[in-house]
């Protein structure tokens, strides 16, 4: 498989495409590429193109687009993950699984039991570290559309911030008084927003309030999932019912 | 939640309930519970009681059962997971997701491309380790049932070995000439081996024996899955077609 490169918002009919340096360095560097290799680049938001490289040096590459190429195909359904941050290298792991199953956005919230806080993600720069696996995540698993890791907010932000998408929180059967869909009650949306909780799982006051603004309250069977699990088998079970995993 | 301790083989007409050492030292080291302590215990084939310790030492403890409990739903399709070695932690991760989606065995094999030979498996006691791994993931995620994990085999062996069960090889579709069915296209059946490659997936004529002798090829859409999520994904996938994640 020809290496994949990124090049975000790409002018198609240029006649020199430049990488940005990250890209270049990975190009030149780490595969060693040279003048006249090659490879795939992708704009991020669907456009895959055939190129061949025309300089390469260390900090900057330049490629010329040969022609366009059929991408791998995106779900119909755009999926927005909404996540509870984990800690350290799980939400990494988040981050890579979710866009290899297709969501088209990553927005991570900080809700009552997250185990980190909001000043740190901000001092850590957590979030450009996601979006760079989001980048490396689409190129391996041969996706031209880069998804968008949204900076982190408090859950109550999210809240407050409308959206035609349909909602569907994951919950732990036990921890709501009432009903809780199954994955087959979830009809197929326009466009959905997954909503995962952290470690810790959600406060009875945080699932009260989705359930009163309409959110759909979905568990995943029975059996207790590792935090860090229930993104894949949530996002895995919806597209496997709405038919998109194909 | 109380919690769960794994006494395999107990006898529920016995007065004393002697537990393994392993989960005695969990007991009175890690958890400090004795005398008096109120837990649950499992039998491993799908037998969970209350019960109550009356003696906590070192290496050694013993319960008395109070009453037969109802232990979280299995899924009515047993499952075994055949799944191709990877490289460490990977797998261990693997295990233990696949017991938390409700698998009944784990079938390690050893195919052409496994990063791991025959002999370091058997020399690094790789298998036990996958057992405790299946045991403490039972007791977290609420299961009675222990899956066993057998000892690993060759791909050859394991194809040698005749089952009533439905065999269902998850590979890419571009690996593969002729038809490759989706995950919508595997009827639910009495019983399943769903089985999946390595890191480097699986070799041509390993596709193609299984092709020839019945097995259910079949594809999780056009993006590449990582090797360690292409088991939860399959699974979460088979378990949604066929009503079974509820």
């Amino acid at each position: 498989m020809r290496p994949r490169f990124y090049a975000p918002g790409l002018d198609p009919s240029a006649e020199r495409v430049p990488l940005p340096a990250e890209e270049a360095e990975h190009l030149a560097r780490v595969l060693r590429l040279g003048a006249g290799a090659l490879v795939l680049v992708i704009d991020g938001r669907g456009g895959l193109w055939s190129a061949e490289v025309i300089e390469a040096g260390k900090r900057s590459a330049v490629v010329r687009l040969i022609e366009r190429e059929q991408p791998a195909a995106e779900s119909r359904v755009p999926i927005t993950l909404v996540m509870g941050v984990l800690k350290a290298d799980k939400m990494d792991d988040v981050v890579r699984d979710a866009v290899m199953l297709g969501v088209t956005a990553i927005q991570p919230v900080v809700s009552e039991r997250a185990e980190i806080r909001m000043a740190t993600l901000v001092k850590s720069e957590r979030v450009s570290r996601w979006q760079r696996i989001a980048v490396s995540s689409a190129k391996q698993c041969g996706r031209a559309v880069v998804p968008v890791v949204h900076d982190a907010v408090p859950l109550a932000w999210y809240w407050a911030e409308p959206t035609d998408a349909v909602r569907v929180m994951c919950v732990e059967p036990s921890a709501v008084l009432g009903q809780v869909a199954s994955v087959h009650d979830v009809p197929r949306p326009r466009a959905a927003h997954v909503i995962v909780g952290p470690e810790g799982g959600w406060t009875v006051p945080e699932v009260a309030e989705a359930h009163a603004s309409g959110v759909i309250l979905m568990s995943l069977g029975a059996r207790t999932l590792r935090a860090d699990a229930v993104p894949i088998v949530a996002l895995t079970a919806l597209l496997t019912t709405w038919s998109e995993l194909t």
